[in-house]
Formats: structure tokens, C-alpha cells, sequence
């Protein structure tokens, strides 16, 4: 196990009617102005927003709103609610909807108090400031809640990256898994998706001995793999609600990813595609996990091979552990498949053509000289295989 | 799931010499004089209170030293340590040792701010303030580095009893697994049972359809199945070592014991042990916890089958899910035998004579009524069954 760092103080508010507090969480986290920030129709649409502000009059909070944020979130209206911050004298911002809500409110946090282009701490500066951050979740998917990390696409060239800084842990997160009950399948199975797939992100590793993370990982990921098809098959479900939404914060405040090297290379590779053709992000990662987990596999056998028995129920060919870690992969796109994910570049709406150009732009804008950096060290010719092998 | 709130708000510095770097964490989180709480005789010779006191002086704080903190920490060190920092206006503590050590540091924390007894908060008084707290943990075991927990030995009567708060969550804590290498093998043994116990106690649960948290649980409990001998047969595996410490931590800052009712029939039969033969705190558990879980095992035979497959590999018996659930206590039975963790009364040195009184006051103590509430609701002749299978 490596040396590490480990530190999340977000406070977590979870259950039933938890979001009708939100006025005096904000005030308990010194909050005296607020931006309220969200997307569009659903959180209009089902009252969240009317019961977020009625919470907050009842505190007498002053607030000012910014909607629209839209999925794979832009650079735009970032520049907007910085703006719309320093007029108000905002010093408090309040997420409300899934992880574009949260990621575009921390872009504008940083970028409130921050002397230069926020864009910035997307190109690689580190976030040490930021306005506090408070969020009510609608859906259960990107981690943002419990999270140091944000993505935001710039719409120069269309390109999305991340950032990352201790600043960005929200100060409290509202997590009432009835508000998820709302969400179409698709959205549900995407949001699914993206959390196996930050949990896979850290199971695959070079760090050796790192036996109780790879165990939190496979708890988590075996979670999901009991409660996913019981949510797709009712949405109603409260309980598989709340597992799935418990696990995808767990999954990605980095308690079962410290001490080890990390992957990365399945986001990577899908920031390009959602980038380039607005898909979903989970859509774009059921797409792309097993291709790249296919030509990464001959890396480590034994580790796709422990995935495969410890979370998949694969038997262990002890004599042909290769065939056990394809099992396991393919286990993988099966379930992925059943809960409506698309399979391939064609269901996804990308394109043969722009291979090259994606795997271009993934090595050379998010690697180093060249190389996409995680579990194995990617060049072009390694990306242009791995994205033909979504086809 | 039930409703719940989470914060766990401690800085983890994890890893090698990360001990060098305590006076800078104590500054950073606002200490100005510290008082340097530890127990005795290993903090020293290992040379770790020196290297500590050094990394106090290259940061120009001023500390105050106070010693001799005993297993099953006591009433009387607390008052000394409060009327301490009064006199020396003391505004941080920084703990160096295991479980007793930090939980004697909390309980003068405590103290230290209030008017009043400090005893009062092992009697059910909630800590809403004490002073800030920082520790150094040289054994895997208790938790109490991650948690809102402690626990002192009222010498008034020999009476153990547990406090809780927010307040006590430490805001750093300094987790260096080869800070645990020289401990005997005992000692180390004693800290596994003592993680595994807090693993059951959140484990037992009467709350229905809490999978994530369930998983969360069974992952620890198999990573410690898998270090526990390998750090017993090489005491100096630093990788068990680290995987064991942060498996300790996560089994008790609650993260896996959120919206779930817990158990704690265990440790309140334990403690009733440790507080009148002063062994200690993990032997007990290894000879209480067969017993109470025999006891206890029909009242949710599932949840026994259910542990014995999943964590100790169990087959099994669909038509007879009782033996696999007898099966898995027998497992753990034997798994804490092989650490070397005594088995029965005789081997605790505790006496057949005691369990009229154990068992009384282990009811009358903590419980409400006569009636000790966890799992089950356990009256005296309850508990003295449960003793007398310890026989």
C-alpha cells in the first residue's frame, strides 16, 4: 500500500424529506447568500425546487437562481453564474440536481473567488479555494456529492476535462433516494453505469497488497450488481434506491481508492465521446469499459481473474486464467446490456471515421507527450484499437 | 434503510514517517499549546514520543507531557489530565498510543471545557464540545482514531462505560502501520478480534434490505480473515500491517454501520469482564462473542446463514440454514483460537462464581430497566445464560 492522504468532510443528510432542512444546513455551514444551481424540466417539474426555496425562505436566506445547466455541463454558463456570483455578493452555492449541477456550481465556486480564467484548474493548477458548496442529489451516478473532482466541457473545440482540489468537497450533501424514484430507466441504468465503472477505475491497479481496498470495491460493486436490476424493474423501489445511492457516494469519496495507483483510462477514452457527440456519460462507459478492459487485460490476467470470481461468480479456470478473466468481462457487458446499455459504437450515435481524431485527442490531451497514462501506458496506435473495438 | 447523518471529518495521514509530520498537522488545525497524552513503557523505547516531541520543536510548540495511561483507561488519569490543561491552558491534545490512550485524551478533552463532572458524558450526556484532538495510533484496534467513540473505567465501582459525540472525532490522525510492527503477537491478536467484534456488532442488525452497507461490513471482515494470520505468522508485514489499520478505521467511523440498527450485546457483556479482571478488551470479545452469538443466532437465523457463507465460506444448507449458521460462529470460534485468543472463563481468568453479578449489572448498567437492548432484548437470566456459555 502506498503512503496517502485521506480526508472528506462532507456532512451527509440522508433519507426521506432530508432536503426540507437544506436552508439550515446552509446556514450551519456559514452560508448568508446563495446560488441556487440546476438544469431544467424535472426539478421544476416535481416540486424539488419550490420545497428547496420554501426551506430557505423559512431560514429568511436570500438567494438567486441560475438554471439550465445541461448534461455534460459547459463552459458557458460557468462564466454566467461567475459573473452572477460577484454582482450578488453570492457566498454560498447550492447544487441541485446530478453530477452536471454539481460540477458546473463547482466550477463557478472556483472560479468566483479566483483572479483568471476558472478554466485553469481544468488545464492542471490545483484547486485550493473555492466559494463553500452545499448539494441536493437527483440522482445517484457521478460521486460529485462526496467528491474532490469536477468535469466541465469547454466549448472552445468541445473538450471536457477535470479538476480536482480539496475545495471542491461539497461542505453537506442531501442525499433522499425517493427523489431518484422519478428518473427514466435509461437515466437510472446510466448512473449505474458511471458508478461500476469508478469503481472499476480504482480496482484496476499496479499498487500490489492492497487487499481491503480491492474488498470495498468488490462489495460495492457487487451492490450494484444486486440492486441495479431490482431499480430498472421498479422504479419505485426505495430501498435498491437508497443501496445504489449510499454505494455511488462510497464509491467515489476515495475511501476504497486510497494507497493504490489508480486507472482513469476508461474515462479518458469516453470524455472524448461524450465530448464529441453529447451522449450520456454512463452510455459512453458501457460502451467503452469492455473494450478497453479486453485490451488491457493481458496486463494483469490475475487481477481481471479475481474481479471475474470475487464479484462476477465466474469459476476459476485454475489452469487457463485467461479464459476466467474474459468471463468475467464478458459477465460485465451482459449486465451492462441488460439494464438497456448501449453495446457499440452504432447504438451509442458514433462514428467509424472519427476514430483517429479521438484517439488523438485522448492521448495528447489528456496524456503525457503523447501517452494516456492509468493501468497501462496508452500511445494513438493502443486507443485506435481500443475505440475499434467498440465498433 | 433508515434515515441517517454522516460526518467524519478526521484528516488520515496513512503511511510511513508520517509521525515526523505532527506538529505541522497540530498547527495547521489550530493547536497552540499541546498536551502529549500516552500510556507508557513501548511509546518511549521505540524512541516514537522523541520523535514526536522533535517534530513538536521544529515548529515552536510549546507541550506539556502527561504519561501513564493503563488498558481500560481510568476515571482518576482524566481528572489529572483535565485539572492539567486548566492550569496550563492547554488548547489541543494529542493522543500517542491505541484505543486508551485516545479515548483517555477524549475524555479529558471534554472535561477540560466543561463545568461539571466529566463523567456525566459516560453517563449519557452528549459531548457537544470538547477541546480538538489529535492522535497517533500505534495499534489497529479500537477505532477510536476515526471515531466519535470512547470509553473509560469509572474506578468508583470499576464501571466501564462509553461516550459519544462529534466532538470526539480526532481532526487529524497520524495511521503509520509500522508504528504496530513491534507489538507482541497478543496484542496485535487482541486488536484483529476487537475490529471483528465492531464489524458484528453493526452487522446484527433489525433493519431489513441494507446490502450496501452489509457488503461494506463483509469486505472488512474477509480482509481481516486474510491479514490476521499473515500478521501473526510475520509480525513485521508491513503490508498486512497497513491493510489491517485501514480496515480498523473503516469498521468503526461508521460509514458501514449507517442507516442500520446496531447490536452492541457484545461489547456491553465484554466490558463487564474487562472492567472486573482488567484483561484485556479483545480477549474478552473473543470469548464473549461465540457465546452471545449462539445465544442470539435464532432470533434472525438468516443473517447467520447469511455471514457464514459470505465471509466465512460456508456451503450452504438450504434445508437446514441453522447448521450453516451454527457453522459460521464455529468458523470464527476457531479463527480466534488460531490467533491465540483464549477461549473460555477459565482461560480469561475470569470465575463461574462473578456471573450472577456480571450479568446483572450488565443489564442494569447499560440497559434500560433491567433489559439490555442490541440485537435482541436480554434480560439477567438471558445474560447469565450467556456467561454460562463461556464456561
Amino acid at each position: 500500500m502506498d503512503n496517502f492522504t485521506f480526508y472528506a468532510p462532507t456532512y451527509f443528510a440522508f433519507g426521506m424529506d432530508t432536503e426540507n432542512q437544506t436552508g439550515e444546513y446552509i446556514k450551519r455551514f456559514g452560508g448568508r447568500k446563495v446560488l441556487i444551481h440546476y438544469g431544467g424540466g424535472s426539478v421544476i417539474r416535481s416540486g424539488l425546487l419550490e420545497r428547496v426555496k420554501k426551506s430557505l425562505d423559512a431560514v429568511s436566506l436570500p438567494y438567486v437562481e441560475l438554471g439550465g445547466v445541461k448534461p455534460n455541463p459547459r463552459s458557458g454558463l460557468v462564466y454566467t453564474g461567475i459573473d452572477l456570483c460577484r454582482k450578488e455578493s453570492i457566498d454560498f452555492i447550492l447544487a441541485v440536481g446530478g453530477g452536471s449541477a454539481i460540477d458546473s456550481a463547482k466550477a463557478i465556486a472556483a472560479g468566483a473567488v479566483y483572479n483568471g480564467d476558472f478554466l485553469d484548474f481544468y488545464e492542471g493548477k490545483p484547486v485550493t479555494q473555492a466559494l463553500p458548496i452545499g448539494t441536493i442529489l437527483t440522482i445517484a451516478a457521478a460521486g460529485s456529492e462526496g467528491s474532490p473532482d469536477s468535469v466541465i466541457t469547454n466549448e472552445k473545440g468541445m473538450i471536457k476535462r477535470g479538476a480536482t482540489g480539496e475545495a471542491f468537497r461539497p461542505r453537506f450533501s442531501i442525499l433522499n433516494p425517493a427523489l431518484t424514484q422519478t428518473l427514466p430507466k435509461y437515466q437510472t441504468a446510466c448512473g449505474v453505469t458511471d458508478i461500476i465503472a469508478h469503481l472499476y477505475e480504482r480496482y484496476l491497479t499496479n499498487t500490489v497488497e492492497v487487499e481491503v481496498t480491492d474488498r470495498m470495491i468488490e462489495a460495492l460493486m457487487l451492490t450494484m450488481i444486486h440492486e441495479g436490476p431490482r431499480v430498472i424493474e421498479d422504479p419505485d423501489n426505495y430501498q435498491a434506491r437508497a443501496n445504489i445511492m449510499w454505494a455511488g457516494m462510497m464509491a467515489h469519496n476515495n475511501s476504497c481508492g486510497v494507497g493504490r495507483s489508480q486507472d482513469w483510462t476508461s474515462h479518458n477514452v469516453e470524455h472524448e465521446l461524450s465530448a464529441l457527440y453529447d451522449c450520456t456519460h454512463g452510455a459512453g462507459l458501457a460502451v467503452v469499459m469492455p473494450a478497453v478492459f479486453t485490451y488491457t487485460m493481458t496486463h494483469d490476467v490475475a487481477r481481471f481473474a479475481q474481479i471475474a470470481v470475487r464479484v462476477w461468480g465466474c469459476s476459476m479456470d485454475f489452469y487457463h486464467p485467461e479464459k476466467t478473466a474474459k468471463a468475467g468481462i464478458e459477465a460485465l457487458r451482459h449486465f451492462l446490456f441488460s439494464l438497456g446499455m448501449p453495446r457499440n459504437f452504432e447504438e451509442l450515435g458514433a462514428k467509424e471515421s472519427d476514430i483517429e481524431k479521438l484517439a488523438h485527442t485522448a492521448c495528447y490531451g489528456n496524456g503525457e507527450n503523447g501517452t494516456l497514462i492509468g493501468f497501462m501506458a496508452l500511445k494513438q496506435k493502443d486507443l485506435e484499437h481500443i475505440y475499434r473495438l467498440m465498433l
